[in-house]
């Protein structure tokens, strides 16, 4: 059967990235595997064109593929959209919510090569490989009720962060799956000591514990997880957390790695169909000039044919590529340190479809 | 006047690094400061004897000091207790919200005695030098409605994340002053992107920036926040946020010094009014060993002096004391580092009141 995959390369240096992950699937077409590309508009781009983030066509064309490709979306030009519902943002907020993708995968790991990048000591990060798995359709970001509105004659602003039992249970299954094959770990994050959604979080998870005894589950407030990401990252495998914690903790994690130019993410809905994604932004300011690092979007490919089309042997012929790239001493701008040549995004194409 | 000051010794840690206070409080006493201390209850120790963590007598004496000295509060005795409402958590908490303590100041400094003590390399927190404002009394702590309830047929939990314009805006002129008293930056970190509660956040803070045209204010999203405390601390003069993302926040940036052990904070009303209190918390595991850091509660005592009883220079000598014993090469355990020497609880409190 031939697999659709929907590369959609937004705003800002998402084009960029995204013609490398092109390129990239032309040569795994030329290996053998059977896919059909299709492209589409989504973000800032997508507004400029269809006066909206998210056009009904690009809907179509992401719930008919097997595999969506994101470059990133948003930047200062469409910072200034009063309607919330058009911005950028709510592309990527909208593919996520109606395709269901509620398990997001965000690995943070330190390439070998790259040990000098993270600002925190090398000791601390030699070897870092943490998986965070972060719900991603529901909590604050989708609760109702929310809004601005005027009471006790003055403004207000508010939104519901609100889980039930069941979307809890269905993300901390895919994470204690998760840490079966890994380390058998699992810490879940949560600030049970005053916010009552995350009580029945910390809940369901103890719950499904008896379910996986090979795997040792672990508690943590949100506040003191922060910390002991910057004190001691390698304290963790698997971490589980809801939609908001996990925005700030897995951005946080992958500052650590100093290289959040290589690290790709997926979102996976039930049946296994899945977007793909940088862990970085759409970075405006660097955008058009052929220096960002195309690496985590080259290895989002690697993802999406690992978890959406089981690839593994193509998936980890990629992955081996990029790390032959960095052992020759090749760098985009981001990674760059002394005695290693910095090249631009094409080039480091180049280097990986060569490889 | 006679100044009421009132000592909540707490838990875990909490009494041993209060007696180190208690000491302190009553050289300054010596040295010619008019005050009258007193103690109280709150959290476990407060439920163990009372059934509950905020008595009735340990809220009034609070509402009727000048300052409150709090250790701190918690721990796993406690964990287990079904009811909320009565978790040593609430303690805090409510002296928070019936005192009206809207203002969190944390500074996240770093000792240049202690610059080895941060995972981060030395070159990216040397001269560190951070101000927290978190609002402390709003937010999705205190929000309504809450709770877990069956709806569908199954539970679900959930909270309120909610900000008048007036709390806001409170609080914003509380950051705005302190960056007009430091450098005159101050970041206002958000999630507008998503919550409208903060897109609110984000209209009033640009609505005050005129009343304050010496301080450069700038936006940040929370995940990108977080990322760049890890990235680069020393961009950040003072950043201003909510109840939650702060939570989150300061503790990572006090993380970045290494030495949480070091850190106190302050909890200001409209009045001037305060509470005050280190930044860490009440760590059961060392509790009762003569090991726990009492500085942290040390400079809390300092910091009362300046915000609520207007003693600027006796708070300098305090400051200036926990400096020349950091430079005599003494030490408590969390801060231990080679060629130093490692000294307990109320050894570090004989050095500092000696010095
Ligand atoms: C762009 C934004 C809406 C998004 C989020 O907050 O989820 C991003 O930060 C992310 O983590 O993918
Ligand atoms: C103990 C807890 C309720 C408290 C909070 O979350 O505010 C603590 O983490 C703090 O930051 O003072």
């Amino acid at each position: 059967m031939t697999h659709k995959v929907l590369l959609l390369p937004g705003d800002g240096i998402g084009p960029e990235i995204a013609a490398q992950a092109a390129r990239l699937l032309k040569a795994c077409q030329e290996a053998g595997l059977d896919i059909e590309v299709e492209e589409g508009l989504v973000g800032g781009s997508a507004y400029d064109v269809h006066g909206e983030p998210l056009p009904a066509e690009t809907l179509e064309k992401a719930k008919a593929a097997s595999a969506i490709l994101l470059g990133a979306v948003g930047g200062p030009k469409w910072d200034k959209i009063e309607d919330l519902s058009k911005r950028p943002e709510k592309g990527l907020l909208g593919l996520r919510k109606n395709l269901g993708l509620f398990g997001n995968l965000r690995p943070a790991m330190l390439y070998p090569q790259l040990a000098s990048a993270s600002s925190l000591k090398p000791e601390l990060v030699a070897g870092l490989d943490i998986m965070i798995v972060r719900e991603l359709t529901g909590g604050i970001y989708f609760g109702q009720p929310r809004g601005i509105e005027v009471r006790n004659g003055e403004r207000v602003g508010f939104n519901t962060y609100i889980y039930s039992e069941s979307e809890i249970e269905r993300i901390g299954r895919v994470a204690f799956e998760m840490a079966q094959k890994r380390g058998k770990k699992l810490c879940s994050v949560d600030k049970a000591n005053v916010l009552e959604v995350t009580i029945l979080w910390r809940e369901v998870m103890e719950r499904l514990a008896p379910e996986y005894p090979d795997v040792e589950l672990s508690h943590m407030y949100v506040d003191n997880a922060a910390m002991q990401l910057v004190r001691a990252p390698k304290q963790f495998d698997v971490v589980v957390t809801g939609n908001m914690f996990g925005d700030i903790l897995s951005d946080a994690a992958a500052m650590l790695t100093g290289s959040i130019g290589m690290l790709p993410s997926a979102s996976l809905n039930e049946s296994g169909q899945g977007m793909y994604e940088p862990c970085h932004g759409s970075a405006p300011d660097i955008a058009g000039q052929n220096v960002a690092n195309p690496l985590a979007m080259m290895l989002s490919v690697a993802m999406m044919l690992r978890y959406s089309l089981n690839e593994n042997a193509m998936a980890e012929r990629i992955e081996a590529a990029v790390g032959s790239v960095l052992d020759d001493g090749l760098r985009t701008a981001d990674i760059a340190s002394e005695g290693m040549q910095t090249i631009g995004t094409d080039a480091m194409g180049d280097a990986v479809l060569a490889a």
